[in-house]
C-alpha cells in the first residue's frame, strides 16, 4: 500500500427538510430535518482519491459536530492512511483520549458523533484504496465465503412514521406488500388509542403470517413501558423498540423480563453510545436485539467490537438504518456480520426507510425486500456534490428558498 | 417576582494555561488546561443584574461546548425568569429535549455541558434576584435550619497531582498539615511501583488516623482494578475513585464487590452524564460515594435529583470539586444536602483543589479544611472582567503570549 498521506478535512452541515412532509417523526422527535455532518479527506497522492464519512443528525446541532469534527481534523491531518490501519487501535484511541478533548465526552455524544463521521471516511479511503466496498474489505479480512445472491433481508420502517394519516399507512402497506416486504415497524409511544388503532390496521392488512415491530423512541418510563406494550401485545409485535432511556439497561433489563412471557423481546441501540453501553445491555440479558448504528459509535471499529459481543452471547444483530445514509453504510456491516460472524438469518433483518438515497453516488439497492450486496469500491458514503451544495445549512439554495418562503 | 426578561446570552471560551505547571494531571488527563465556558445572561429589568454560569472543561473542546451554548441560546433569550422558575421542570425539558438538537446527546457529553452552563446561569440569576446566595434559596425552599459555624468539612486534591515529584509532594502535604487538613487524594494509575512509593510516602506524612483517598481517573479496565487496588489496600484508601469507565454501572459493580472485603469503597460521578447513570449505580450497588458534580449533569436540578436518590439508597455524597470553578459553585449544593436532605457528615466531604480561585468575584472560602458557607447573592460563578479577558481563548494576553513563546 502506498502511503496516502492525508492532507485535507473538509467538513459540511448538509440537512434536508424532511420535518416539511413529516417524514421520519416519531414520539420524540417530531419534526426532523435529516441532515449530516459530511466529511471528505483528500490524500496527496492521487487528486481522485478522497475518502468520504458522515455522521447523520436530525437538523437543528449539526453545527455542533461539524465544529467537534474540526476540532478532531489536527488529529488526522498529517497521517498517512498506512500509519492509521497498521495501527489502528492507536489511531482510535488518540481521536477518543486525547487528554483534552476527552473531557467533553467521552466517548459520547456530539464527540462520538464526530469521531464516527471522521472514522467512516477514513474506513472508507481505505476501501477505496483496496478497490473494494467496504464489506468485502471487513470480510477479506476474516474468511472468504460467497456472498449471498439473495441479499440481506431487510424491513421497512417507511410505512408507519407518526405523523403519517391512516390513509397514508394504508396505501404505503399496501404498496410495500405488492412489493415483497414481509416485515413492518409502526412507530408508537405518544397515544395509546391512537396506536392501538394503527396497529390494529396494519396487523389486518399484513395479516398474521409478516412480522410486525413497534417504536416507542424512548417516550416512556419503565413500568409505564411495561403496561404500555403488555396493551398491544394482541397485535404480536417481535419486539418493542426503545422502550425508555437509553442510558438504562436495568430499565431494559426490567422491561425485558416482564415481556418475555408475551413473547415481545426488547430491541436498542441507536443511541447507545458506546460499546461498554452495549456490553452492559447484554451482561444484564436487557436487550433481545442489538441495534448497531453506522454513525453513533466510533464507525466500523466500535461495531465491530460491538458485534462480536453479541456473537458471545447469541444476541442477533438488526441494525438501525432510519436516518439519511445509515442505509449505505450499515449494509456492510451486516453483510460482514453473516459472512464472518454469525452465519445465521435466525431472527435477522435490517432497517430500511425510502427516504433520501437518490443523493448519493452508491445508493442502496433494494430487491424483493432484501438488501443486494454493494460493489462499488469504499462505504457508500460519497454524495453527489450538487446535492451537498443544494443542501448545505444554512447557504444552500434549498434552505435559502425555505427561509425566503417562511414555512420554517 | 418582576417578569425579568433574559434579553441576551453570552458565551466566552476561558482557558487557563495549568499544563504549563503540570497542576491537575492525572493517569489519563496529562495536560489539563483548566477552562470554561462562561456565560452571561442579560435582562431588561435592571442593566447591574445579570446572571453568570459556567461549565468546566479541561481545553480543547471548550469550542465545541461553547457552539452549543449558542445553538441552545435560542430556547433561552426572550424567556422570563418567572416563567422558567414557575415551571423549571418544562424549561429544562425545552432545554433537554428539543426534537432536533436531541440527537446528539441525549443528556450527555458536549451537549449536556452546555445545558448545565446555560442553567446555572439561570440558578444565579434566580438567588441574585431573590437576594440570596443559591445554597440559602435552595434550603429556605425546604426547611430552615441553623447555617454551620463551622463549615462543610473538605479534602484536599492539590498535594498529590500525578505529574508532581516527590518533594513537591512532601512539601505541599506537610503544609497542608500545618493549615489543618485531615484528608488527602492521591492520583494513581500511571504505574503501580510509582503509586506504591507514593502512596506510603503520603501515609508516613498523614500518619494513621488522617483519611487517604487514591483516584484513578478511569485508567483500568475491571479485572485490572481489582488487582492494583488490591495491592494498594496497605495504604488504608478510603476509597478508590474512579476505577474504570464511568459508563460501566456493573463493572464498578464487581469492583465494590471485590473491595468490600478490604475495605475500600468505590467513588464516582464525576463524568456520570446523567440521573439515569446515578439511578443504576445506586441500583447494583456499584458505588459506595456519590461524587456529585456542578457542571456535568443538568445543572442544579439535575442534582437536585440525584441528591435525593442517594439519601433514598443512604450512600453519602462527595462532590467532585477538581477544576475551575467547580468549588465555588458545588459547595452551594453540598451545604443543600446537609441542611435540607441528610444532616449527616458521617463519610461525607467535599472536594476542593487550591487552583484558580483569584478570578472569582466571590472566591470560596476554606477555614480549617471547611468549606465557610458563601454569602453573597448567587451561585458565585461571577469571574472577574479582567481574568475573562486576559484568559479568552485564543486571542486573550494570556494566549497570546504564549503562542509567542512557542511554549505550546
Amino acid at each position: 500500500m502506498q502511503e496516502n498521506k492525508i492532507i485535507k478535512l473538509t467538513v459540511r452541515d448538509v440537512r434536508f427538510p424532511t420535518s416539511l412532509e413529516q417524514h421520519g417523526s416519531d414520539a420524540m422527535h417530531t419534526d426532523p430535518d435529516y441532515s449530516v455532518a459530511y466529511v471528505v479527506l483528500e490524500t496527496d497522492s492521487d487528486a481522485a482519491l478522497k475518502g468520504y464519512g458522515l455522521t447523520f443528525t436530525v437538523g437543528r446541532g449539526t453545527e455542533i459536530v461539524v465544529c467537534a469534527v474540526k476540532a478532531l481534523s489536527t488529529l488526522v491531518v498529517g497521517k498517512t492512511l498506512k500509519e492509521i490501519v497498521s495501527d489502528f487501535r492507536g489511531f482510535y484511541r488518540l481521536l477518543s483520549s486525547d487528554g483534552q478533548m476527552r473531557w467533553v465526552g467521552p466517548e459520547k455524544g456530539v464527540i462520538q458523533l464526530a469521531t464516527a463521521a471522521i472514522l467512516n471516511a477514513v474506513w472508507d479511503l481505505w476501501a477505496r484504496v483496496e478497490g473494494k466496498p467496504l464489506w468485502k474489505l471487513l470480510v477479506d479480512m476474516h474468511l472468504k465465503q460467497t456472498m449471498l445472491k439473495e441479499g440481506y433481508p431487510a424491513y421497512t420502517t417507511s410505512c408507519a412514521w407518526l405523523g403519517y394519516t391512516d390513509q397514508q399507512l394504508t396505501q404505503l402497506c399496501s404498496e410495500a406488500l405488492a412489493q415483497g416486504w414481509t416485515k413492518f415497524k409502526v412507530k408508537v409511544g405518544a397515544d395509546l388509542q391512537d396506536d392501538i388503532r394503527r396497529c390494529s390496521l396494519i396487523r389486518k392488512l399484513i395479516g398474521p403470517n409478516n412480522t410486525l415491530m413497534i417504536d416507542a423512541n424512548q417516550r416512556w418510563d419503565v413500568n409505564e413501558a411495561i403496561t404500555w406494550v403488555t396493551k398491544l401485545a394482541e397485535f404480536h409485535p417481535l419486539w418493542i423498540e426503545e422502550p425508555t432511556c437509553p442510558d438504562d439497561v436495568l430499565g431494559h433489563a426490567s422491561i425485558s423480563k416482564a415481556l418475555a412471557p408475551l413473547g415481545i423481546g426488547v430491541a436498542t441501540g441507536e443511541q447507545c453510545h458506546n460499546r461498554v453501553m452495549f456490553k452492559q445491555f447484554l451482561q444484564a440479558a436487557a436487550l433481545q436485539f442489538v441495534q448497531i448504528d453506522s454513525c453513533r459509535v466510533g464507525s466500523v471499529n466500535e461495531n465491530l467490537a460491538i458485534i462480536l459481543m453479541a456473537a458471545k452471547f447469541n444476541v442477533p444483530v438488526c441494525p438501525h438504518a432510519g436516518g439519511v445514509g445509515l442505509c449505505e453504510l450499515v449494509q456492510h456491516l451486516i453483510l460482514f456480520d453473516y459472512i464472518s460472524v454469525s452465519a445465521s438469518l435466525n431472527n435477522r433483518m435490517c432497517e430500511y426507510v425510502d427516504h433520501l438515497h437518490e443523493h448519493f453516488k452508491s445508493p442502496t439497492i433494494i430487491r424483493n425486500a432484501h438488501y443486494i450486496p454493494p460493489k462499488d469500491p469504499g462505504y457508500s458514503c460519497e454524495m453527489l456534490e450538487e446535492s451537498v451544495q443544494k443542501h448545505q445549512y444554512p447557504d444552500g439554495e434549498v434552505w435559502r428558498a425555505i427561509e425566503q418562503q417562511g414555512k420554517q
